[in-house]
């Protein structure tokens, strides 16, 4: 094992749900690793972006990542999540293999601006372009290479977060550029930003429930029968608490 | 059109989004038949079920329930849910192959206590034999049959309401039954139950997190990773309100 191989993790956990996208409802690990190309204005998990919070992030090898999630799992094969931060800014390939070899599954969560030739060893590559309110802009030549990296195994879905009408555009714009793709409309919950990095931010229901009406409602008027709308279920499960 | 092929109607809605199971998010007009040959303890709509309310049922024809399909859609092809009360005691095959000709796709949601033919005709058929909470008793002979009904076309899951270890334990005998199923664990809502037949329910979130909580925590403890735990969400989102 070489230093090249070392993957830079902010928090390893689970069992617990998949709280958003395709996978929503089912048993994962999640592996977060630490850094992130992107700085969207309403992220949620800032401990895993800051460079402040690198101090935080533990180098690990691919098979001692192996070994934390088989702990965790009993032994039991069952689905891991990259997430992060920008997953693919870590060499995740080695840990995907060896995982794939004990009859474990794997799924990214990224914004796809970084395209890895590992995407290509996923069953799942949630693709996640940040819309305006995120305060990013998307590179879509760079999403382009991230789908050619992917190639034709993996499923690949477009998962995207609306706060406001800019995103819902922003997404049907998407939706438009990539027809193939199934879409998945997340609404955004924005106590994160009005929280600050350093607090514990408390959820506000009945605001992530005007939300989704809202936004169940555009896609109604809208006739975007090909959309999938839903919350984040870990937000209204467990708030900010992390490791759930 | 013979009486023979007029389908009770308790109400058709949407579009709105479906709240449960595998398709949880997906935009769907529902149509909801009236009339069950069940009465689940903690059943959320007595108003399609019990006797005392079929006046309120319309006698509808495929060709009028079509129309109002495509009224609330605009014309543009979605995914209908057929629901009930227990949809296969209506003859809803001639709907289905009316909607199919222009492009609908369809689900089911029954018990699984009585096998039709046209099973084999939809896109889905979610079955969802009910747990002791239910004060119901599956006859899987008859279950069975229903499997056989749908033959290899429809994409066939399992959905198993859990209030209690005594509903877990059901799921996970039925899922040992019918390994080849997905299986889809949702969390109970005693509201229904509590407020009685004709009280609007308040939704107590705080209980139904608790629930989710549980159910996440028992599946996470038994290594059960086939499974995909959901809340209704559409209860969280709207709470007893009908038609959304």
């Amino acid at each position: 094992m070489t230093a090249k191989d070392t993957i830079r993790v902010s928090e390893i956990f689970g069992p617990t749900i998949q709280g958003e996208g395709p996978l929503i409802g089912r048993p994962t690990v999640f592996v977060r690793t630490g850094g992130c190309d992107y700085r969207c204005r309403w992220c949620d998990t800032l401990y895993a972006v800051l460079p402040s919070h690198r101090g935080e992030w533990l180098p690990m090898t691919p098979s001692e990542i192996m070994t934390r999630i088989e702990e965790l799992s009993g032994g039991m094969p069952l689905l891991v999540t990259l997430s992060g931060g920008n997953p693919a800014l870590q060499p995740l390939g080695a840990l995907i293999d060896l995982g794939r070899t004990r009859g474990y599954g794997f799924a990214v969560e990224t914004q796809g601006s970084v395209a890895v030739p590992w995407f290509a060893a996923l069953d799942w590559v949630v693709l996640s372009p940040k819309a305006p309110s995120s305060a990013m802009t998307t590179d879509w030549n760079a999403f382009d290479a991230c789908l050619e990296s992917a190639g034709p195994n993996p499923r690949c879905v477009l998962k995207i977060v609306i706060f406001d009408d800019a995103d819902y555009d922003f997404a049907r714009q998407a939706s438009t550029r990539y027809p193939s793709l199934p879409i998945y409309l997340q609404v955004g919950n924005p106590a994160p930003l009005k929280a600050g990095e350093f607090c514990e931010w408390p959820v506000d229901e009945a605001d992530l429930r005007r939300r989704l009406q809202w936004l169940v409602g555009k896609v109604a008027q809208d006739r975007w029968f090909a959309a999938t709308v839903l919350p984040q279920l870990h937000v209204l499960t467990w708030g900010s608490k992390r490791g759930v």
